[in-house]
């Protein structure tokens, strides 16, 4: 392989300590890439950027296109704008991309046979950053949805399930109550679903539906919604299936993609070296597919299997009994290592 | 007791089974209610009336101010509105409180000690109904926020733990991303949570806090939030705590009261005698502690737990070993009623 330019932030909380392990563990597989390091977060809203990041670093992500970005912190009042969103909007990563699986019996969870992947849609519904005071009692924020938006978001879900050749793509959404913005997506849903016999289809109002993914979500394939509703269904999804801690997620656009995990900063057990690695390490993972790196993919991820398997755990996903081993964030990494 | 007149609906789908299993057992046990019925609904909407429900009926709730009503089905297009949300708000019904219980062993269920309760918003927020179309491309929805309906939930859930010897009060927002909507929401509830210190009280951001729900439930108490997520969240936890077949919900306002089953009206079992009745009849139950007669509501509520124990069990909870024997809607009615 080439050596692939990557744009790095190793962010706030626990960032740093995640970032490390995930970059020493790339390193010692053989990844082809320059990591290229930018300050982002809590140090840089402080210092006067509202929104978090500096002029140069943009450079660097409009340069590299590949971003691989620890959480960040972003200060409590003050009005800062949320750097996660910006990014997502100013980068046009329209597709959030959640793999939530079961390593059971590995990792205690009570749904031992799950395996889906949540397709969020990342820029428009709530997040759009549309919201005013009216008068001094009344807040309105707007939901946006539009057909190009949700064109291009559903047709990602079904060549995603084309690809990894799955079985079933289910949209979730609230069109008993929002027939216009909803409806539209579940229309366009059903239009795209249309041209592509060989994948199955089905739509389930959000609250039904996210009750049967906490009940039952062996139930799922793959799943593609509103950004809201995959927000909240991913992070229960990725729960339930062992821990936030486990897992990555990737955002994808048209010209450049960021990889990170899908939990936070975690500040309360920040320089503790107690964190676990592999949510921040999966979605590494998933940085290396998309630059055509599969087989470093892979083995790093055979390796990250083999030390669960071995017992090694860090403690979010410590039992007694089950586990063998508790680790801290560097020796797991290293753990995985050795397992390469 | 004074007989007291109330309005009752049969509804749609499983609705007419279950409000006359209901109705039975309310009668058997020596209810002091005069139900007056009601047309609303499918039939109601066919027949011409876009809102599903005829100027009469009006009359009647006004009049009786206690609503004790099935789940009915909106027809598919055409542009019907949500009668359930339009009664809601034409009553002004604005707190809906849905306990989540867990009946284990009699009852099977992966959570076995939950025993929280959902004040959920139910007037504002995406459920306002204003939605527009901007452009042939672009649709918007509106999530409306108020000060005076956040000061009415969130002192409605203070007031409610107070009454019931509950011990926390839980707020869900996502005011790192709705900073102002959900921001007003965050702030009324820490302003009024300083009024109530023999309560404890936290927030969180509504992922982690819907992966928590789903994950670890016995953490959880009282809960209030906007209208959105508490649907969501409370699907959520009535089907984890057994069945969606087992949760009532009531509906409050200032002037009048709503009680039902938070699940819809399942028209793929419906006139087959094999539908749950316990989620209307623990609608029923807070009908009858909200007009007073709270030893008729004890005495049923202990009379359907009996029924549960001694293993008659509907079908949506019926499992091999756990369950005695298989009961239709009414032949469960009859076992409650044995109990009584
Ligand atoms: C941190 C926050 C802005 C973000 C979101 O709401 O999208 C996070 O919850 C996520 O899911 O990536
Ligand atoms: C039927 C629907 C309008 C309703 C809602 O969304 O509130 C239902 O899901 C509920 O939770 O009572």
């Amino acid at each position: 392989h080439p050596i692939v330019p990557i744009t790095v932030a190793f962010g706030d909380g626990i960032g740093p300590e995640i970032m490390e392990a995930t970059l020493k563990v790339l390193d010692a597989a053989g990844a082809k890439i320059a990591p290229e390091a930018i300050e982002i977060g809590e140090k840089v809203y402080l210092s006067g950027q509202t929104n978090g990041i500096q002029a140069s670093s943009w450079e660097s992500l409009r340069r590299t296109k590949v971003f691989l970005k620890a959480p960040i912190t972003t200060p409590q009042g003050g009005g800062y704008k949320s750097l996660n969103v910006s990014m997502r909007k100013a980068l046009g990563l329209y597709a959030n991309i959640r793999p939530c699986i079961s390593y059971a019996p590995f990792v205690k969870t009570k749904h031992p046979i799950m395996d889906l992947v949540i397709v969020r849609e990342n820029e428009e519904d709530l997040y759009a950053g549309i919201e005013h005071r009216q008068t001094e009692d009344v807040y309105q924020c707007l939901k946006l949805i539009t057909r190009p938006g949700c064109e291009r978001i559903v047709r990602y879900a079904f060549e995603y399930a084309k690809q990894q050749n799955r079985k079933r793509v289910t949209c979730f959404v609230k069109d008993n109550i929002m027939k216009l913005t909803d409806g539209l997506f579940h229309q366009i849903f059903n239009d795209i679903a249309a041209e592509y016999p060989d994948i199955q289809h089905d739509s389930m109002i959000v609250d039904i539906g996210a009750a049967r993914i906490a009940d039952t979500p062996e139930d799922f394939d793959v799943l593609v919604m509103p950004n809201l509703y995959g927000d909240i269904i991913s992070d229960i999804a990725a729960q339930i299936a062992g821990s936030v801690g486990m897992a990555g997620s990737a955002n994808i656009g048209d010209q450049c993609a960021m990889f990170e995990a899908i939990h936070g900063s975690a500040p309360d057990i920040s320089g503790k070296n107690i964190a676990n690695p592999s949510a921040l390490l999966h979605g590494a993972i998933q940085m290396l597919v998309h630059i055509g790196q599969n087989d470093i993919a892979e083995k790093i991820h055979h390796a990250w299997l083999a030390t669960l398997e071995q017992g090694f755990h860090t403690a979010d996903i410590y039992e007694e009994g089950r586990s063998k081993v508790l680790l801290g964030t560097a020796e797991f990494a290293n753990a995985v290592i050795a397992n390469l």
